[in-house]
């Protein structure tokens, strides 16, 4: 038996073509017996539904549960737009999170310097910029209750979602921010609107005493719509920003895309680590998007699916090293000048997704 | 008696400094008997709280419910930063929102030509910029119940926050957003976060319904996640965006840091026209704080208080052409080079609130 276990939902759109990528790393790392991987794999999003009319079957859910670290691609697509509610390509990673109890989202905001100058910001606010966005993944107004649309009289409706947190919840996320910061700067923001939200009153409250454990990192307040200004003004004033469900998703977008990097960044998401064995469920994904638009052309870019893996081997399996091997190898191939179209420069070569792949595994 | 009443609302820090630009203007428009205006003014923020120890007064709040128009500075400072939550100084604002019903907050974000190097972004991607965010502002998640902290047991604690939405608060917004795209480009972008907040679904829904009584006006769908980074990627593809409170509070602040002119963007906040009079009661302010740093100094850009008080005539007194006379005058004063100190350039002569002030009243 394999000494770790990797689930696979490639999703829809290009999910399928870049998961091809990262498979051939998985098998090339298995066959230098750098890693001892079993792998397995199943449906999620469009292509769950077109199959089984839901967005991820039980079987594939508990498949993921049981796996050491699930790799996930992208899902969506315009086929399913009108899809009932519930079924929805997104259901799978909303189901997904939840089940695993995934509750820290891990994105990384890193411009490469090859594509500093891809960024829609000025090269030297963003040139170097390696800030970690730490967003709480399982609470808040995606899963609090009530979460309803009710009829009125005279054909009005009412729809109301709710946001609740819990002390233990922003304990933990806090908890989290903090340990990475420790590996980084020794630097957290967290941001919360706790000016007209008592969700951040609490929130700023509880990660205020969790930085009582933490006397050596710095810690800032800063509400929302401010860190979204600053994040455009100066992004590198931050090191690890930790925030809510629904403003991790927007500030980590925004983050994301100051970089220039978008189709590179890789995300990790991670549970508590179980009391006895220590291990921690865990997810991994490409920050962007099933990008229906260039599916099935072979031209999609594998660099975030890949560094996906890499972000696996680091905060699953502690293989630190192989992490730091592959990243560098991505960093190399695009130094050597290689571009799939979405990062396409003038003098550049704009190979596919799967010259892109096979570029990276001959660096390592 | 005056033909309309405007009531001031200077509030803390740099508010006071640049209202008394905002009041020469309204002295000298007087002066032209170009307007007729009557001005009372009152207290908000630390000022009320200092005196009253509340955020505004019952009194200044019925004040500011009679005027034709409130013009308001900014609010807030250090000195406040623990006063009891519900008397904190943006407690006026929310409760000047909500009594005055003023649901319809306009933001442009405008890159000033002569500024548009102070943008993070690159020149070419902001240059020519006009966006206006139209936010909904007297619901959601800033004013829905329950909105509670409640102890449970171990010590831990449970916050709820709650977004509320009818059809017809959408209905009317929406009805904003598109008349105003119709004296625009005829473009209006609905965000939300549909696949996961049941008011984003019904959002949607309403606002879809309302664009059908506007054939002429393109709309689009995005999510609000995606909205923010393609406001960094490439704000030119938008014209009117139209939002929620909370998602508009952001998105508004990330339009606006775009222009590199934050110092200079004003804003209004509008509310139904009454259906005897027609009139609407209205509230305007820059987009800025009061920048408790620099207060007291002199030093504080009036513009977008300036620019405020240009807002409330076009949009309370339909006085348009003195409006844009207003404008014209601060591009004037920008393209002969004058500069505050938030916006210095080398090469630029940099001057004082006063001095400021006093130029764009030259220029007219
Ligand atoms: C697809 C959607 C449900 C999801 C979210 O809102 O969390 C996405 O935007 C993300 O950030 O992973
Ligand atoms: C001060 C604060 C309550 C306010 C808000 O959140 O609406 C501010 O950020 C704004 O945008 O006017």
């Amino acid at each position: 038996m394999a000494t770790h276990s990797l689930f696979l939902l490639p999703g829809d759109g290009i999910g399928t073509e870049i998961m091809v990528e990262a498979e051939k790393l998985i098998d090339w790392t298995n066959s230098e017996q750098l890693t001892d991987f079993s792998t397995d794999s199943g449906l999620a999003g469009g292509a769950a539904y077109d199959k089984h009319q839901v967005a991820i079957t039980d079987e594939d859910t508990e498949k993921a549960k049981a796996a050491d670290a699930v790799i996930f691609g992208a899902v969506g697509g315009p086929k399913w737009d009108n899809v009932p509610y519930g079924h929805r390509p997104e259901a799978a990673l909303l189901r997904l999170r939840k089940e695993l109890a995934v509750f820290a989202n891990l994105r990384p905001a890193i411009c490469y310097p090859a594509l500093a100058d891809a960024s829609s910001l000025k090269r030297e606010l963003v040139e170097g910029l390696d800030i970690l966005i730490v967003r709480e993944l399982t609470g808040g107004v995606y899963f609090g209750e009530p979460k309803t649309i009710t009829d009125l009289e005279n054909g009005q409706k009412r729809a109301i979602d709710t946001q609740v947190y819990e002390t233990y919840e922003i304990d933990r996320i806090a908890r989290v921010a903090f340990d990475l910061a420790r590996t980084r700067n020794n630097k957290v923001h967290s941001a919360d609107k706790k000016n007209v939200m008592k969700s951040g009153v609490l929130w700023d409250e509880v990660v205020k005493g969790v930085g009582k454990d933490y006397a050596d990192v710095e810690l800032h307040h800063i509400l929302a719509d401010n860190a979204a200004m600053q994040l455009v003004r100066n992004p590198k004033q931050f090191d690890v920003m930790v925030t809510d469900n629904l403003f991790g998703d927007i500030l980590s977008d925004v983050a994301a895309m100051l970089t220039g990097s978008l189709g590179m960044l890789p995300s990790a998401s991670l549970g508590a680590p179980d009391p006895v064995t220590g291990k921690r469920k865990a997810f991994y994904e490409p920050v962007h998007g099933s990008a229906p638009d260039i599916a099935g052309k072979g031209i999609a870019n594998p660099i975030a699916m890949i560094a996906s893996v890499a972000m696996a081997l680091r905060y699953s399996f502690n293989m630190i090293e192989l992490a730091t091997r592959i990243e560098n190898a991505i960093s190399a191939v695009l130094s050597d000048g290689l571009r799939t179209g979405d990062i396409a420069q003038d003098n550049r070569k704009t190979v596919g997704t799967e010259e892109m792949g096979a570029a990276i595994l001959a660096k390592l």
